[in-house]
């Protein structure tokens, strides 16, 4: 990435190449001292930071004046030299010789130690902080890793609806909609519809956004989150899992070898990502609820998990874990069924007790087994007729999943509330700014 | 893309290096004909079609009459061998030598020449349909060079808020939702959210599904469409332009490179879009009248453009056109006002009359231009404090756009309605299937 003209991003000159040399960088005043004789200014341009110091003996009084008075978060011109200085966080700082002032800000609301609803009110200017920034620059690079792996495979991207007018899946957790004067709801899962593309493109994929009026006050839960789905036709619950395992690497591998200092400032080594490679272990759910249980943890078979028992289970991890085979009964209509026991499914758990990151599972291609459990579910058959056409005309064994991207960064990037990785969180008490 | 184990892709034996080599494909019957002697299927797995020939004096009877009687889109094993056919129309065809039913289909419901409304109730069988598949993957692949576009160029993929709890733009057009007992609304855009990103990391674009409940039914009107949206700071209307053409042309070049088949099947010819290059001319509003009127198409000065100015404007044209500096009056609050009368915006427009792709402004910087504008417009001042903070700590001369995938498609794949563009469209009267 280069800049046209006059000016250099701060990326580029934090090289040997630009030492002595002098350029011409802008951004924001991320942080600002002086003393005496000496003023610093950090200076922010999207790219990187870089302290700037300017000397009182070597600059005119205005300047220096200038250099001692701007306000955090006003948009400067700094002109000067690069230098190397082994003090400075990224090897390198700029002698300031010239200065401009493009806004003077007015005194930035947001100061130290500040509560997490004062920061969720002024969200539409804490986006600038460094935390969030390097959240949400993982968060680009574990999507291109996503996108990259998907493309090999040969997996095409579709863009599947939002809006729908059937309330498949979850009823109790349906944003409900004024479609036009007529009731409809907002998408949670783009699967049924990635169903239906497989009989066109046999591998597909989506991103779309998701949504749950789930009323829970978690560090885990988003009422809205991005959503990262796949269906494939031919595949069975051994070639999903398989195609997870992958697709979880390329993510990882990507952001660690193109975001480690993001990573690092977030408190996650990057060679840990790195050292992660596939095949996960899976466990059975069987054989989970006795390690669950083991560790003291009570939970009776039959149950599904919650927090606390996925914690138990992967607290001492250092990679991600397959569970699968779940209880049938506890599972989606439309999973295939093992001997009349288990569902032919797989949750994928992060390490280190972030929980769930894949929820994935072979698909029941019996057109007579789905009724059967939609039945049993007591949902309306005729609000799924469109679905079973797709067991009546060349059904085909297929499998897919889903990964919440929010629940796979909040691991990534070692954050303890999923807030941290997006930019506008939606919640419960809260859809603005 | 090769898959592992027994199987191989259509597109994989479609080359020299198969002739005469014995494989085995599957997927699904797209089309069956037979004579007494011969049978004819056409055999489609998502990758390619392939047509496989079966003759009666070389296979079982069994075998023979199973290939006569199964029915369109039952899946099915393909076992033969790969030979060369000029007639064949992708030069290669199949001699059967076994063949497998996985499921016999029902007989499929579409046939031909069914009406619209037909089409749409069975959209999910539709989906298979030869149109849709190549639209699909031509969309995938102008999403691709898009993204890479926008990597090269240093911008960073940013997943803006669906849901806002504020009606900033548009109200009469905003999708009403009902949410956790308060009232919230779909966004139209991702613009002011990606304004407050351009201060933590410069460049940032988004696709997000964005939503208009525009009561019209047109064949260019979605109520759910992909916004492909971007915004930059340090750049003015001439930057913003220059980066629209390169990010056209990268994504018209892609396709064009890696989706030459799909384009002429749909009436495209490839060529034609790789010959499309930047810069794309401009056009002041004020000339473009002139040209208008000229025309015989009637518009007065200051009026903004429909559908018929449009095509009146660009139908002759073969690449797009940028209209520049509409009149003040017709553009929204947060455009930068030029000598009091234009507005520093621009529409790109599509070539062959398929109208608006691209709308893009600089952004008014100063606050108080702001504040006056939203006064005019009868808009609460309190409802965009957050939005004016942006002009309070740092502002800086920015400028962006956003570009309706959907349009653009229907100009690159010469689709004659938008709702080819689009798996699931949804219109006024139609949010099912």
């Amino acid at each position: 990435m280069k800049m046209e003209k006059d000016y250099h991003y701060i990326q580029e000159v934090l090289s040997p190449d630009f030492v002595g040399k002098r350029v011409k960088i802008r951004g924001w005043v991320y942080r600002q001292r002086n003393s005496k004789k000496m003023a610093f200014i950090v200076l922010r341009d999207g790219t990187e930071t870089l302290q700037c110091t300017g000397k009182k003996d070597q600059l005119s009084e205005e300047l220096f004046n200038m250099l001692c008075e701007v306000k955090y978060e006003s948009s400067v011109i700094i002109e000067g030299n690069i230098k190397e200085d082994n003090r400075a966080p990224n090897g390198y700082e700029m002698q300031i010789e010239n200065f401009t002032i493009i806004q003077m800000a007015e005194t930035f609301p947001i100061q130290k130690d500040q509560s997490d609803s004062f920061l969720l009110d002024y969200r539409h200017l804490w986006v600038r902080s460094q935390k969030l920034t390097h959240s949400f620059r993982v968060k680009a690079k574990l999507l291109q890793g996503a996108r990259e792996y998907f493309d090999q495979q040969g997996y095409v991207e579709m863009t599947p609806p939002i809006i729908t007018g059937s309330s498949c899946e979850g009823g109790s957790t349906l944003f409900e909609l004024n479609y036009f004067g007529k009731k409809a709801f907002l998408s949670q899962s783009a699967q049924l519809y990635l169903e239906t593309l497989i009989f066109a493109h046999q591998n597909v994929y989506s991103l779309t956004p998701s949504f749950r009026a789930e009323k829970s006050r978690t560090n885990r839960h988003l009422a809205e989150y991005w959503h990262l789905e796949a269906e494939a036709a031919f595949l069975d619950l051994n070639g999903i899992i398989k195609f997870e395992d992958g697709l979880v690497c390329a993510m990882i591998h990507k952001v660690a070898q193109d975001e480690p200092k993001a990573l690092k400032a977030l408190g996650r080594d990057p060679q840990d990502l790195l050292n992660i490679e596939g095949p996960f272990d899976r466990i059975h759910y069987d054989e989970a609820i006795d390690i669950i249980n083991k560790k003291g943890v009570e939970i009776p078979w039959g149950e599904d998990f919650g927090t606390h028992h996925e914690r138990a289970l992967t607290e001492d991890l250092k990679s991600p874990v397959h569970v699968t085979h779940f209880p049938r009964k506890i599972k989606a209509f439309y999973m295939k069924t093992l001997d009349g026991k288990y569902a032919e499914a797989n949750d994928l758990l992060a390490p280190e007790g972030y929980g769930e990151l894949i929820g994935s599972s072979q698909r029941e291609e019996d057109i007579n087994v789905i009724i059967d459990n939609l039945k049993r579910d007591g949902s309306k058959i005729a609000d799924y007729e469109w679905y079973l056409d797709l067991r009546r005309y060349g059904s085909v064994q297929h499998s897919g999943f889903g990964m919440g991207i929010e629940r796979m960064m909040r691991w990534v990037c070692n954050l303890d509330h999923i807030r941290d990785t997006i930019a506008y969180p939606r919640v419960m008490n809260r859809n603005t700014p």
